[in-house]
């Protein structure tokens, strides 16, 4: 039979996958994990008030959910300070991620963003042929000012920015964002991925003007309100962009009980403030474990804590297997040099349990394993 | 401030609404509709079945969906006689419209569908600047040969047919899509899109080999399933084109709950059995009421009748107008001839009084209204 006619651009690209997930490599190795702290979820769960509005949205579900997400928007605008013209609600960031790319982005145009940054941001960009501009990470964090450099220099319509970072959980401070942005070329949208934004110190979340239309920051339901299964992140920013999604987005695709439950979550502010410090708490416990197996952890912005396990990339890549092997779900930075740490999400005092007991066994196999060069 | 650097296909696209949702009418009349038979949503709800899957999984909402949506799509595929391999899943069918549309099309593709066909992939179509090879509507059907003529004609890549037909509830017997398959140029995907196709009588779902790369068929949760408001469909085509959306997908975009919503519902054939049972006792009673007013109802395959006014567009448009203004939400085809009619969706027996009780009223302003030519 004949070949599918499918563009030159699709044709070209590979069937990558942004991430294994966690049920892969469970079907992989024939085995469930018993801690899962590798995707920065939130193990400590949605709101009550967003379970008890999911469960009686079940119910509704029959009816399609409102594609203009009407009281969601409206909730998001007043928590934020903006109207709901600022507001665009998507599928998660990495939805809002692949629409703002198709909107900036065609063959050859170039994109900032870090090397060893985002890599659903990368696969966006990938899969509407844009062409990378790489700036590397200083001292495990993005290069801010390297980013907003490298902007001006290739004239790029969009360039990506992650505060606090994943995978590193380092952030810079709103006075050097705002001093960033205020530097920021005129034709370059950036895109200042917030995802951690809830776990940020005071004084990390810049103020942006909402009509600037160089910014579109981005906040998720996926870590500190813990619904990553249920796909609503949104975007704040001048509403010339925020409007445009309207030409391209999937005008029903936030359904009937994603709008429930993330209106009621947004509205519970005790539960968050309790899952800012479980994990706050639960960081503190993972740097403490690690302290005690000799190793160092990188200050933390977000749910997640990086710890340096002192060697090189094949040497965290040892402790990780180990880990692995020990039914303990963690992932890790791909590039070097940040790639001599794991990335360990909040856990439970269970999940951090067996932590402890498994990374020296995993530290004394990685040593046994590994020759040092 | 600057304007935005969006790509020249994104600056000439205007920012369409594929539909005016019933909420967005309901905030502008500023009163709810007490009839929900508009959208072709299926009022009988989900399976129970369903709804106790997606409320157990409401407690498991902090962890992402399955990428690989491995659980669903082996039940999927083993239902449907295929691979897993075989089958793409997405955030609703508008969603893989969207995805098709992207792997075969950039600007100035030509693309066959039906003028007066299905508006959202319309634009899917013209979003990536794809150029539109129109097919008339004959006798209230897709013209199927006339589809597969233009697209032999032009050398589309891509053609859209929906079995059964909406806006019209029509549809063509299994046999004919089978010969028209066969004629099919080997060039061109043809979308068959089956959103409807549990509500079609015995002998119209043809038979289609999964191995053809020709054609890629979709089914959807949201109608007979009962899961508008879950944005759960699939795809079952060769493996060459469903591996393709791996390359594009928004690969953790089916939440948590979804995949168990759906999986539940599949799993639940007697449900299924007694929702397609009332809303062909829910269609036969529109029926008979359009009768009761002299009018006649278009033999349905789907989920709604199409109810023939006996005029022209303009007085339909003043039956529908008089239907909304009695709290009912219902729909109407936009093009000519087909505009001759309103489109009423199965609805409870509750919903089924209100319209016998507004029809009379209804055509009596209209015959008012609208003065004959």
């Amino acid at each position: 039979m004949p070949a599918s006619r499918f563009t030159p651009l699709i044709a070209a690209l590979p069937a990558t996958v942004p991430f294994v997930a966690a049920e892969a490599m469970e079907r992989a190795r024939g085995a469930p994990f018993r801690a899962r702290i590798g995707a920065n979820e939130s193990v400590f769960g949605p709101s009550p008030k967003a379970v008890a509005a999911m469960r009686a949205a079940a119910d509704d579900v029959w009816l399609y959910g409102d594609p203009e997400v009407f009281e969601l928007k409206a909730a998001i605008a007043a928590a934020h300070g903006v109207t709901p013209d600022h507001v665009v609600v998507g599928e998660g960031i990495d939805a809002l991620l692949g629409q703002t790319v198709r909107l900036f982005v065609e063959a050859g145009t170039p994109v900032v963003t870090s090397q060893g940054g985002y890599p659903t941001f990368d696969y966006h960009v990938a899969g509407h042929g844009g062409s990378f501009v790489r700036v590397p990470y200083v001292d495990d964090r993005e290069d801010l000012d390297g980013l907003i450099a490298a902007a001006d220099r290739s004239g790029a319509p969009l360039a990506y920015f992650a505060n606090p970072d994943n995978p590193m959980a380092t952030w810079w401070e709103a006075a050097a964002v705002e001093a960033a942005v205020a530097r920021l070329p005129a034709g370059t949208l950036l895109i200042l991925d917030e995802a951690y934004g809830e776990f940020a110190p005071a004084g990390v979340l810049p103020r942006i003007d909402p009509d600037d239309p160089r910014v579109l920051r981005f906040r998720t339901f996926s870590k500190a309100h813990g619904m990553a299964g249920l796909r609503v992140a949104y975007g704040i920013g001048a509403p010339e962009v925020t409007r445009a999604f309207d030409k391209i987005r999937n005008h029903f695709g936030i359904g009937r009980i994603a709008q429930a439950g993330a209106l009621a979550a947004l509205g519970d502010g005790v539960w968050l403030a309790e899952v800012i410090a479980a994990v706050n708490r639960s960081k503190a416990r993972i740097a403490a474990i690690a302290a005690a197996n000799g190793l160092t952890s990188l200050p933390s912005a977000t749910n997640f804590v990086a710890v340096d396990c002192g060697r090189d990339g094949a040497f965290a890549r040892a402790v990780l297997d180990g880990l692995i092997a020990r039914d303990l779900f963690v992932r890790k930075p791909g590039l070097a040099p940040m790639d001599r740490c794991i990335r360990i999400s909040a856990g439970t005092d269970a999940d951090l349990h067996l932590l402890a007991a498994a990374l020296p066994l995993a530290l004394a196999d990685a040593a046994a394993a590994v020759v040092p060069a």
